[in-house]
């Protein structure tokens, strides 16, 4: 019984769509809602975190599909890698709650950290999943060019140094880590999507 | 590697099916329960609002997927706005708990607003959705006839007027706004659903 | 372009699998856990409600699973219907956590009179659903012989008529109701399951 | 109408994916927010906990899927048995909250046998799954060998006594029991799975 590639993309997108879709319930407001207007003008850190960590969970997912697409067979290894990448995507809604709630608030700066740290790890995540694979070929298709590959080396290298800048800048500014995340997301990723490659 | 659309929709079935089981965490009830009788008949506003959200999302959910059908193709704009289009659905369960909440409350005309505008925006972003691929006939099928896409043009129009309205009457009577959304979801919407044409 | 039934299949899917998988939100407990093993032996009507629903929902699941094969179309009403019974499985989550926290407790009459009411309209829902499909061979398949469809007729009448039941003793005996509704799910469910006829 | 195990498959994998992303709503903290960092770094039991259960979780949702893949058809017994199962799995993410809140806090004994009696359910729901398949091949595939059958027999014959043992040393060292039950997922559970045999 060779292994396939679907039982691993099944589960893989169960968890990247529920995740995404668990991002809502960051949002929450207090009672009494007096000034319930004034209140959801003043949640725009939820806003920013929620458009941040949605847009980028929806590429991330894309991407995973792709270079799945390239593997021809899978092994236990790599089913354990690719569990520790999904167990990174499905932490994301935790930290995003909290930049939600404390972005202009005395725990800025743990959350931002708490945040980007996140990111980091997801990006080694896959950048240790995906080089696992692409290694000698262990687990590539045949029928894979060598440029297929290399494109998609292209479109991860940057994650960590990325991130890892996201990460430092959030100790010296909270609100300006998560604004370079949310630019990482609407900017770089959307060119860096392997989609159409 | 030519982009098909079946990754798209995967993620976007994923994320219709999850908000609308979401919207179920609306509900609550503050113990304690003494009472409960009287509490679960003065939920009416919960009552509404879910039916309203859940079937809403059910019948968008099966345009987007017809929509989709038409389609022979997708690139990386489409992906994008596709993500936005999802982001807006999945925000829906927030502003249902704030009406199902705050409706003949305290908060009511801040709580029918969010809700209004969030309709507005999913409506706009599945106009921008559709003109993309539509344009020039940038993303369809070859073999799609002219008069399948005008189908799509005439059901999508009056999305944005139709909400713009609901956001403008939650400004004098939100009990009349929600009422208005779930009419149109009740009445306009099955009978503008791309379902079987 | 035949409206075939896979798109109403995939939306239902999603639903009961995270309806069912929701239903673990109904059990909290209160901080300080202090005597955290004697709160837990006192969880039993959570626990008691948690297995009644979710093995009810798997069970429903089933049979929608199999009607929907037997039907060779379906168009908008069916597909309104469709949305209106997941309305109700998806609303299951709240009644049960109602059971959860109020049975032995001052609002147990109310929270069994909700679970039931649920129930009932599950049942009444699933009955139109049926009905709809069914009259006249309206959506059936040619090649699905009458047997198959009386044995789906035999299969769901019982359905009202029980919950029914559960609902008129749930003013007497909200325990009892509960009880009722596990032992359906335990005993009559499994043998009316058209999973292998 | 032979009843195949796709439908069976569909609904497992659905309640896998989404109590595995369910987990990370364990974490919470509680305003005010001072001292963030200190509060984050003091989570670790929830850490441990979630990437001991998601990780289980996802190696469990493996396993489940080959050992599927060998039966040829199912029955209502199946059906109940397998709903049966999913139920221990989608109840994960409440005892899985009690570790994260309580380990190393007074409620920590109950929450760890809390959380082990749910593994040794799991283990046990999974072993009577299985035997009611496998005896006599009951459900069995005609192509499948015997050898395939005996790799899934020594696959499962440890998880009751792991699990059990766990249990065991919760009631004398609740951390103990939660790192056993780490070193289960990370060590034990990735050699045993059956993915590529």
């Amino acid at each position: 019984m060779e292994p396939g590639t679907g039982r691993l993309e099944a589960f893989s997108d169960g968890v990247f769509a529920i995740a995404a879709t668990l991002l809502v319930l960051e949002f929450s407001i207090r009672q009494p809602h007096q000034d319930l207007d004034h209140k959801l003008l003043h949640l725009w850190p939820a806003y920013l975190a929620y458009v941040t960590s949605f847009v980028t969970i929806g590429i991330i997912w894309m991407n995973h599909h792709h270079t799945v697409s390239l593997l021809g067979r899978t092994d236990r290894t790599m089913l354990f890698i690719n569990n520790l990448l999904l167990l990174t995507v499905a932490f994301l809604p935790f930290p995003t709650r909290l930049v939600a709630e404390d972005l202009r608030a005395p725990g800025e700066e743990a959350a931002a950290l708490a945040y980007a740290a996140t990111f980091v790890l997801m990006a080694v995540m896959h950048e240790v999943w995906w080089q696992y694979a692409r290694r000698n070929r262990r687990l590539v298709a045949e029928a894979i060019p060598e440029s297929a590959l290399r494109a998609v080396d292209h479109a991860y290298l940057p994650g960590i140094p990325m991130y890892g800048t996201v990460f430092v800048v959030a100790f010296f500014s909270p609100l300006a880590a998560v604004l370079m995340t949310f630019a990482i997301a609407a900017f770089y990723l959307p060119s860096a999507a392997l989609f159409n490659r």
